[in-house]
């Protein structure tokens, strides 16, 4: 790894966002159609801002690319929606995809960068992913980036986030989990972290939102830095509700912290939706559960949060519920990033799979 | 189909190549690593006058970017050679690749074209072919350019030439096949390149060239335009083997035909190597070949030609087969494009597996 390297805030322009397409039937209700249509809406509003490439498995591509042509002709989008051939299990581009790492020095002529970290299914919990083991690889050579590749080291990428002035915001329940690097020490996990991030400082919260089983509490649902020395915070004021005390326990740790430019951190916190939960008839629409790991139950919480959001080139694309927090999240949200335009779209499909709108994108920095 | 497009000349400046990466153990001997070798050694000629894209099934991605990169440090090249995933059958561009079209007023803002021809493996001589058959809509998609799609008709690409200015040049052995269009008459046939190739004048020999059985006698192993008013055709002159016949036939075809535009052909005529066979070695080092149609044995003819070359932005990239006529037939293409560089490359073990350059490249006109 060239130490001369660090991964920017998502705030930093962008050339494009990358996507994959969902396919499980038994990820996915209904053969995937509701998601297909989320995951479009998702991608016509980032590409208001910015260029979209979608990775599509082969199998699914005619239909994938006819879909999207029917949809561009009512929804036409200013930037370019593309779909290319990319063979994947499943369809979270933020967890399988690569980490793009910049220069430090804007002036370098040096090449994007692309960390192509070790991934393992959020600790083995799909039957198999050795299709989106290879997705990074292929996403950076697709960048015509360099390519870095950590020794033995599985992290997805919602499970970090970075300040781009060399603070790394992650939880103890993921990258601590059995299931992922058992052989290293927390003191090694960061030492990773440092390294390949270019970065100085890990910022540790202990657990992630409520109910955040599938990614073992993935920091990218629960807390993102807004800008530098600023974070945004899932919050819950019901004392009966788990969330509550997950989130007060992160602000004690958020309040007394510094970051790495020893900045305190001005903490905004967001409401939680409503306790979202599976119905019925969504379980039904599965197929062929059985063999997940993580079988979905009708009246199972869903991990819902408004964190989840994706920074584009001068938009945030955020996920909405149908429910009352809705305004108050886009309210806050347009506070904390005011010189942006704020989009909402319908994120319960995407939920309903395990993640949200920041877990289904990965931005690749405008570099060189 | 619009009207107003066409297939110019491969001499027309390119944007970049397109090939596949062999992999077939039953086509390819020793795991395909030879016919490896020599496809690199192809794109890398290629890239010293354009950029080349090759699509990779993705069981072979991790290990074909390595090859590419190990070989590139050997010998690295002016453009740059990239490599995509695109799950194929194969590995003959040219056959299964999408024919790219331009509008025939070059001031146009119209976007460029392909044409996504029907494909059955050459007659189906593969066991199977949906993968290949996708290629062209997916390279097309990759490309940005508008697509077409002919209703029911079987083509490879190699079974077309054209000079750009009205003239289609191919063979009945292959058009006429009834592994290909059984439904179609000649003139329909003829209706459809003329419409999709936005042309006026089909000029059809009977035959390609002699052993070609893998194709049917594609055209671009025979026989070519140089530029228009001008074909360049492989000869023999031994009267005891058939193509000193097939040859001839030609030869009276183009003497006594006129182009679109209405003028005679110029002939040149380009040496056919000396007798060329599969080895017993050759034949060893395939595995599984049971299944296909086009079992290969050893003596058997290879259908070698110096006609199967491919035209680059100012480079020609011709096959050799150590053997005494590779000189006289870079002298002779030298002559008739006396501005471009001839770079020979060792074309036998792509010769092995049923074609040559020019059926592992695709060429993309540089449009807009």
């Amino acid at each position: 790894m060239d130490q001369n390297y660090y991964m920017p805030g998502e705030w930093f322009p962008h050339s494009c966002c990358w996507m994959l397409w969902p396919y499980r039937s038994d990820n996915w209700r209904n053969q995937a159609k509701p998601a297909r249509k989320a995951f479009l809406q998702v991608a016509t509003a980032i590409a208001k801002f910015e260029s979209v490439i979608i990775g599509v498995r082969n199998d699914c591509f005619t239909d994938a690319i006819q879909l999207l042509k029917e949809y561009q002709q009512n929804f036409p989008s200013k930037y370019e929606i593309h779909m290319i051939v990319l063979e994947s299990d499943d369809c979270w581009m933020r967890d399988c995809g690569p980490t793009f790492v910049i220069p430090k020095d804007l002036d370098s002529l040096k090449p994007l960068g692309g960390i192509d970290w070790d991934f393992n299914a959020w600790g083995s919990k799909l039957p198999s992913w050795e299709l989106d083991e290879q997705i990074a690889h292929q996403v950076i050579e697709h960048a015509k980036a360099i390519r870095w590749k950590p020794d033995h080291f599985i992290l997805e990428g919602g499970s970090i986030h970075t300040d781009g002035e060399g603070t790394i915001l992650t939880t103890e329940q993921c990258l601590l989990h059995s299931n992922r690097n058992p052989h290293l020490s927390k003191q090694h996990i960061e030492s990773y972290l440092l390294e390949y991030l270019g970065a100085e400082k890990v910022i540790w919260l202990t657990r992630g939102l409520t109910a955040d089983l599938d990614t073992d509490g993935h920091i990218d649902n629960f807390c993102c830095f807004t800008k530098p020395g600023e974070v945004l915070l899932a919050w819950s004021d019901d004392i009966n509700d788990e969330q509550y005390h997950i989130s007060r326990e992160a602000l004690a740790i958020l309040e007394q912290t510094t970051d790495a430019r020893n900045r305190s951190l001005k903490i905004v916190k967001i409401p939680i939706p409503p306790k979202l939960t599976y119905t019925e008839s969504e379980i039904q629409e599965l197929e062929g559960v059985d063999e997940l790991e993580f079988a979905r139950l009708p009246g199972e919480r869903l991990a819902g949060s408004y964190v989840n959001f994706y920074i584009a080139n001068g938009g945030i694309v955020m996920p909405s519920f149908d429910v009352s927090t809705d305004s108050i999240a886009k309210d806050i949200l347009q506070s904390v990033f005011p010189s942006y335009e704020i989009v909402q779209v319908p994120g319960r499909d995407i939920l309903l799979g395990g993640g949200n709108i920041h877990c289904i994108t990965q931005q690749q920095p405008q570099w060189p």
